[in-house]
């Protein structure tokens, strides 16, 4: 483990086609094993994690930290659970997206295959470790991982518990290689040629830190600046209802609100009726002018629209129209989830048109935008990039395809200078 | 014009929700439009063209940069076929890829949209213009156009004719715009936020730069090293013309074969043959010494492996396996399009699994990896990048995804409490 980052990724890649080829019983079965290995070894995983929460309140980590660095038992079933469900989901490799007869004896075929090699960065939470192994094994990628050094016992057991199960079922030990060293990080960062995608997963500084230093694509968001636009055709006690759960049912998370636009005709009814309904409940809300003449709050500034507070924060302003709305979206916002609230179809299927963000909602939270509630099972992240993966993404979005192309000895003069023609027929 | 190009494409992307909103029958309106202007435009059309070819002569542009910069009747021709082709083509915007419930009344839809804002910076043809901008307009997509500056002439009065046609029909102006500076090259390579993605047509050297230049996506390939593999079991006469096909019908193209790679087992009888069927057609054979004791040729350096010639000569390499094949080209190859000849099913199979390249062929000519081979109709250039869009790109490669969401008022809280479930079906 000696070697150079840029050496060792190199060798992943090289052996990486070993995994591309096995069978989906064989990928199946090593994670069969990898959740009977957990299982049986979690004494000796709660032991080191214990270590590492020792150590991490000895160091004075945060609550939010610890809480996150945690691994016991219910964290540990929820991974297994995981697990469980990716073995039962159909394989992602091997599907044919097209077949197609291009001439006599010569066909096109589409076919999904791994990406190759995944580097994966990550902060705190061990679980993390654990569910990105299992997809990257389903999809049969290679992963190379750094997780964060708060939890280095934890994942280091968690890494050769995975390791060792998967290869005792004859999977090429280069599917998963553990970085310890932060300055491995920079390492990773440069490896283009041999990684061929990074997933960043923490802070927002820490996913646009890796954005910036790179050449390799990232999928992956730095921050989720989502809104909630309430139409004048608004239901006002529905509208009420989804701005909260929007904004407050879990400040912290990328598919939160941040701004609150409200159409002009409706504001005086709307803006009241929201603080009635917030009752105690604490909701800084820092308002445009217009706002201001209709409710107390905050003056807001230019910052604070285009902000993600993470907080119980929201800025809110007032449109005059669902364009309006969708032009202070696309310039503010992050390409996350934005939603209208609108009795109005028309109103909504404009919004639909003009909001150019990976989820458009139509009369329901912006928290609905998750892998899980998508039903896509397991969620390899969220992506505010809008090329290969947009949104939340499951397992397939850890796939490519390659064309396969079966002839007998045709070469392409005789279609050159046209004694042949090509015959397309989709198969 | 006199605006920085960050302004412009700012401006752009701003005004691109118009385009991408717009219908079908809007967009295939004003490609009809276009199309009937460069006709009816065609004498001044081939003026100008004319212009640029007597300066481009003054100027000592090779021979086949001037055949490059040639727009006539006949190329005028091809590219309005190209357009006739794309009006008949389907709508690539608003195609459902998955529709779900997700509980009563709330439902998810998958559906595609234009990528956004396009760079595109090519090298001499003004041809490419034409083909770009029409795709581009077909997909919904606004384009920002840099073209080279010995085609400046013809390049202005065919962006005119296609940005008069298309406004005309009520396209937001917006959807095409032409740069004129070499400067604004770099400053579009720094209009990551407002360019979604990066088109660059021209020299390996001028593709390089973009990609090492820019943190805008980027969609193409650098360089073609393609390989053929002559197995034990090829068909020595099949596999002869496979190999010239693939290595001598158009060398200059990326899909043409750099690299042979021969099973020791068949070298000694292929070898001789490929050299008696050559003829006295020019190929510098440069060997590794295995080949150079079975026919006469140059030594190999380590470098003619991993080198797009585009030229009349080929490295030669004796390999022992499929296995020893792949990993040759894996390693040297540019993972574009490489072939296996063979008559033994289990070795193609082999060779597909391992080859991790775009395009892998069996028993036919590397050369047929090409959009309009393979049936897409229009092409919008060849990726060797494996995310979003890989090997031959036609029309959705310039498409993406958004999701869309109806409700009717639902909020997470009661299903993150237990009280409600997800009950996904998909519709």
């Amino acid at each position: 483990m000696s070697r150079n980052v840029k050496d060792q990724a190199a060798d992943i890649k090289r052996y990486s086609v070993n995994l591309a080829g096995s069978t989906e019983q064989e990928r199946n079965r090593a994670l069969e094993a990898v959740k009977e290995a957990l299982w049986e070894n979690r004494s000796i995983i709660f032991q080191e994690n214990q270590t590492d929460m020792d150590l991490g309140i000895q160091h004075g980590l945060s609550d939010p930290i610890l809480k996150r660095l945690r691994f016991d038992e219910s964290k540990l079933r929820s991974v297994l659970d995981g697990i469980e469900d990716l073995i039962r989901m159909s394989d992602p490799l091997g599907k044919t997206l097209l077949k197609r007869e291009l001439d006599t004896a010569l066909t096109l075929e589409k076919i999904t295959c791994p990406i190759g090699v995944i580097g994966v960065i990550f902060e705190s939470r061990p679980d993390a470790l654990v569910q990105i192994a299992a997809l990257c094994l389903k999809s049969g990628n290679c992963a190379l991982m750094k997780g964060g050094s708060e939890a280095m016992r934890t994942n280091r057991i968690l890494y050769r518990t995975i390791f060792e199960a998967a290869c005792g079922c004859g999977i090429d030990p280069h599917f998963l290689t553990l970085l310890e060293s932060r300055s491995q990080i920079d390492e990773l960062l440069e490896c283009e040629g041999s990684i061929d995608l990074l997933i960043p997963r923490g802070s927002n500084e820490f996913v646009s830190y890796i954005m910036e230093h790179t050449k390799i694509p990232v999928m992956g968001h730095a921050s989720g600046i989502c809104h909630v636009y309430v139409d004048k055709h608004a239901n006002i006690k529905q509208a009420v209802a989804v701005v909260l759960d929007s904004k407050l049912q879990y400040v912290v998370v990328c598919n939160a609100a941040e701004t609150i636009l409200v159409h002009e005709r409706i504001a005086s009814v709307f803006l009241p009726e929201l603080i009635r309904e917030l009752g105690n409940r604490t909701l800084e809300i820092r308002g445009d002018e217009a706002v201001a003449q209709i409710i107390p709050c905050v003056p807001a500034s230019e910052d604070d629209f285009g902000t993600e507070f993470a907080d119980r924060i929201a800025s809110v302003k007032i449109v005059s129209s669902t364009e309006e709305a969708a032009a202070h979206i696309n310039r503010y916002g992050s390409g996350h989830t934005d939603a209208i609230l609108t009795e109005d179809s028309d109103a909504a299927e404009t919004f639909f048109a003009l909001v150019d963000s990976a989820s458009v909602m139509h009369n329901c939270s912006t928290r609905f935008a998750d892998g899980y509630r998508y039903g896509f099972g397991a969620e390899v992240g969220v992506s505010t990039g809008k090329l290969h993966a947009r949104g939340p993404v499951g397992l397939d979005g850890l796939t490519t395809y390659k064309y396969l192309v079966r002839g007998n000895g045709h070469i392409v003069a005789p279609y050159e200078n046209g004694d042949k023609e090509f015959r397309f027929k989709n198969l």
